[in-house]
């Protein structure tokens, strides 16, 4: 017999990851998965410490049998349970300059992450999420939640890159949510539209005002709400943003 | 001294008006604003019985003078208190015809709810949300919630009234979301894409299967959350639909 | 027998309304509507003087009687004549101000001109439209344009008005164009996305490059341009801007 | 002494590049670009048969040497001659399938063309846009437009792959429009919306009405009309169906 429901994120960081990871060990076993094991040790032993339960796999995401790996893994660790919910925040980080700058390399490894990824990712985990719907078809259906950025909806000057691999995240999360909707399968894109407050951002913005950022314990939170949304009013797009944000 | 926060929701019938009402009576006294008496009594009185606080008043929301009268007994009734969270969720009902047989009289009765109503009424209720906001920065941010439609970012043939209307609300929603969100006032507008279960729309949809139709108590659950997001984490457009929806 | 086809041009004054007025008449007689004859007089004339053929109307768009007063004019003159093409060019000027500060009396004035207006003026010449296009189903076919701005797309803070009667003209211009395009009416919403030079223009802004502002006569081109597609490409939006806006 | 200005055109097949090629040759020396000659040796022989001036390269634009091999030999050809217009009309063909049955390659593919190949077909084509914007800043500035589809606004499902890449062009677009538009180069992209008629499309769709098809001609007479605008009024997006198209 399966073992009980679990949610698995990718990538887990100090930031909106780490939020998201110990928000659903409220109620689930966590699974987080990260390429280098020290963005998710911290978050694991923490959650772990406190009651719940975590682990952690190094896992490249924009590569196919990494992931596949990662998933055999957690199918023996926690006996084929079905996956209530699978949030996907992986990303590469927004880099200004020309489109005459801009390297094809780069131009791939982005999409390496946020479309290749995010397929790669969705795959994987879309038929223990149908399993949770078959199970569970009312309660807190299966979630699949893509976290995108402004650049998924406004492609500015001297952002091609990060823009071209948003808008790609936002049409995959898209057709999957049109797809997996009529079989119980939530999933939603987030645009979240401004600076998270993370230990990185808090480095490089001056003055920080905590009404200037957003919180990511509150990304979590909402993503929570959004899982919490029955078959009868799923949100397929949210976008998230702080009061002092321009838009 | 000023009272309690309350809540103010327009219009008020049988469905999503009725759910709304129902969820933020749980936290606030809750004022429930429609033409006709019959569309809110059975629901205050409900609301009343089991140990909630409602109260119902005649409003033409089309009309200032008639909106400004019940924002005077609003007043006098909670003792000037600050509004928590504001509901706009009245709409005229969507005809399909061609735009040659629509009357300019007709075109004009949307316009005076979903326009000069939600006006009228964001301008009503706004001093009692900003006053919200000051005392109370952090904690449910005073929350005003603009209902919306499929046909706010969809205007299809023979729906050139309804679309107009709920283009205009959607803009009204947004120019009032971007002015006063530095103030702390989160505004949010729902596009609710679906039919909503109702004893009115159960009426006229044969088969109704319960996942082809959104759940107004589910509508009013995901209204109460987006009243719940921090400063730090402002949603202002949310889609809603049932899990059978195409779009 | 009915004459030949016919443009007909609301509201024309001395920027875009003037250069569409010229660019049609090199084609079609053309009516130019508006509510002072000053708006007319002048490009009329010219027109007249030039070898093409011009009438002004005193019109009230927001007014059905006027109106259909002036199509009875117009079909007097023209004995029936079917129309080619018909430009929505009226709106308000956007106004900068709190959703406080906004009465409904204002707020109803842009209604009657983009709202009320726009479906008046589209009803007036539907039929004519319709004809045009039963006579001549692939060259030039009848055409519906109507002027949008930055404010048709995006609802600023202080803009509430503006953007809400731009969004309301939008949303009536999409489902007239999904309604008609089977019936062989070319219907477009152009954004134009920027100042246009003109003389009133010209008086506020400092330093004008003309890089910086939208020549009417080019827009007058490409609506020209958006005339001449056939049944087999009809573009239903388009936006305009000049090199150096920021969008 | 560089040449006369030229246009290039990727990907040249029998429909759509075809018509671009010759509308294009009417005015400039045309470069056609395609994997196989095949694809361009009819049309630039039509087009040099008739007093144009076409040659045919064989251009693989996923790939960066094959594509820089390309503009030697186009440099070489024409003197450094700048460029007058540049199309992108490169794309994989949509194909219907489950997202759990996309493979990371297929999705790869389309990447390869519509991201990777965009980018560098732009990066090789901007430096002679941009010498043309410099000899020429009034007439036809310098053009650069891509060609997307209806699923570069609408993931449908079923449909990942080809949305993904759409959506990823078009995010390029607006980028590099709103990076090169101060510098005078004009970027449009284009969705044409509804299925193209060429022999390809011929052959599977059954009962073919004309008014239900987009005519490659007149989508190539729309973007030479793009072209032709100013810099005082440029248009970065348009939408193209044929009148019978439902959207």
């Amino acid at each position: 017999m399966a073992g009980n429901p679990i949610a698995v994120i990718v990538a887990v960081g100090p930031g909106t990851g780490a939020s998201i990871a110990r928000r659903f060990a409220s109620a689930y076993p966590v699974v987080l998965l990260a390429r280098s094991p020290e963005n998710y040790e911290a978050v694991a032993a923490d959650i772990n410490k406190k009651g719940g339960k975590a682990i952690g796999i190094s896992t490249d995401v924009s590569n196919e049998s990494s992931v596949n790996a990662a998933f055999e893994k957690i199918n023996q660790e926690f006996n084929g349970a079905p996956i209530a919910a699978a949030i996907f925040n992986a990303s590469t980080r927004p880099k200004r300059k020309s489109v005459l700058e801009l390297s094809v390399e780069e131009y791939q490894n982005g999409f390496d992450v946020s479309g290749k990824g995010a397929l790669i990712f969705s795959k994987a985990v879309l038929p223990g999420l149908l399993e949770h719907g078959e199970d569970n078809p009312t309660q807190s259906p299966p979630t699949l939640i893509f976290t995108g950025a402004t650049a998924s909806v406004k492609s500015n000057a001297l952002m091609a890159g990060f823009a071209t691999h948003k808008f790609a995240l936002r049409a995959l999360s898209f057709s999957i949510a049109r797809e997996f909707a009529p079989k119980g399968v939530h999933v939603a894109h987030a645009v979240v539209d401004g600076a998270i407050d993370t230990p990185f951002t808090q480095g490089f913005i001056a003055d920080w005002a905590s009404e200037a950022s957003i919180s990511s314990d509150d990304i979590a939170e909402t993503y929570w709400n959004l899982h919490q949304q029955s078959r009868r009013c799923f949100t397929n797009e949210i976008d998230i943003r702080p009061m002092m944000e321009k838009w």
